[in-house]
């Protein structure tokens, strides 16, 4: 299995497949396009004709491309059924579904304002009253979900629906919006997952760079 | 179960879980909240007090909330097995998740520029550099699932993949923006099946407006 992912420094949408397949152990390739290049496009679709030339787009075992963050998440979730991808019980499941996918389709302000960048430190900028109501829908359901199925992770174990958060948790770092303790201690823990840390050493280290997301004015 | 939806004149990812359960004949009961008013995030918060406030919400036998169009589709498809609300092959699958899940979160430029209005008629207009790649982008999709699986819809049968495209067959007509003979014999598909009548027709029955959607500049 091959994962096509964009430059770790700035590809959020990437940072969750990767960090699923890591934390449950499940053996891959890697391959790292550098978003941004007139080249981008055409090197991803060279992977994958029928997708849209983005990443992240897993090729499977028999050449097919599954491409997107959740389309990923879900084809994974069902192909390792030894792994608890999504929480094993039904209610948990499709809570874990609803909040996966709120946050696939939604918090524009949140990503439009306070863009993944790794490296990046802008604590207290852009912090727009939609980007705050965004924050604070977010810091909710990381309450609801601890409160409910007693952490560390949203349910209880790690899941896909920690995947689907983890790159906020990386905004988290750059923009240090206020939160509140309880998603505060929930960003550390994520914060410290050796595969986080891979993640974040191996950003850290990509030279790579996005000019106009590297500065906020 | 209850499936609490939006106006359906405007609503485009309520029609989504609700034209799935018509076409799989599961039976629910229907309850409408008027969009863009003072109380509308309240009336469905009273139903979902966790969710975001937002349609469509499933609240299931138990009482408990499903929220967002595709987190309500994978629920119900691993809820009724009886019925193939995904494709029953696993490449179909990935596939058909693949390309709903592309529309769940992309397609910014359709959806900003042709919004769903389904009373009005605006052809030609709003037809932006960036919507006409989405409409293409659509456009290819559509070509390669109606080409790989033979249709009459996009995976054979239809599937919640067909449900996640409705609304911007909905789109489609009131906008009419030049498409393929491809393109266009599938919306045909789309507008004749019962279930899709019976939405449109209710649309055009509602009388309550939103006045900034219902003018084109
Ligand atoms: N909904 C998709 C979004 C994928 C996406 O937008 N990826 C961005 C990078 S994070 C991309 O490939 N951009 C390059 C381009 O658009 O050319 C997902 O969840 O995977
Ligand atoms: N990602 C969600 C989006 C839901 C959504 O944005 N719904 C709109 C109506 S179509 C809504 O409830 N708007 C009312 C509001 O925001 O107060 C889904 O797929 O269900």
């Amino acid at each position: 299995m091959k994962l096509i992912i964009g430059d770790k420094n700035y590809s959020s949408w990437s940072m969750r497949p990767w960090l699923l397949l890591k934390q449950f152990d499940i053996s891959f390739e890697e391959v790292l396009v550098h978003l941004y290049r007139p080249s981008t496009t055409a090197e991803v679709l060279a992977f994958a004709p029928d997708g849209p030339g983005k990443v992240p787009c897993l090729i499977d075992e028999t050449g097919a491309a599954v491409w997107d963050s959740l389309a990923i998440a879900e084809t994974l979730a069902e192909r390792f059924t030894q792994h608890a991808l999504w929480p094993r019980d039904p209610a948990a499941r499709a809570r874990a579904r609803c909040v996966s996918a709120e946050m696939h389709s939604g918090f524009g302000a949140l990503r439009s304002n306070m863009w993944m960048n790794i490296r990046a430190s802008f604590p207290g900028k852009n912090a727009t009253p939609e980007a705050l109501a965004d924050i604070a829908r977010i810091e909710a359901i990381w309450r609801d979900c601890l409160d409910t199925y007693g952490g560390p992770f949203l349910f209880g174990e790690f899941s896909i629906a920690d995947a689907m958060y983890a790159p906020v948790v990386m905004r988290f770092n750059t923009w240090q919006p206020g939160l509140s303790e309880t998603a505060l201690a929930y960003v550390e823990r994520i914060n410290a997952l050796p595969a986080v840390r891979e993640w974040i050493d191996a950003s850290r280290g990509e030279t790579h760079a996005i000019p106009y997301q590297d500065v906020c004015p």
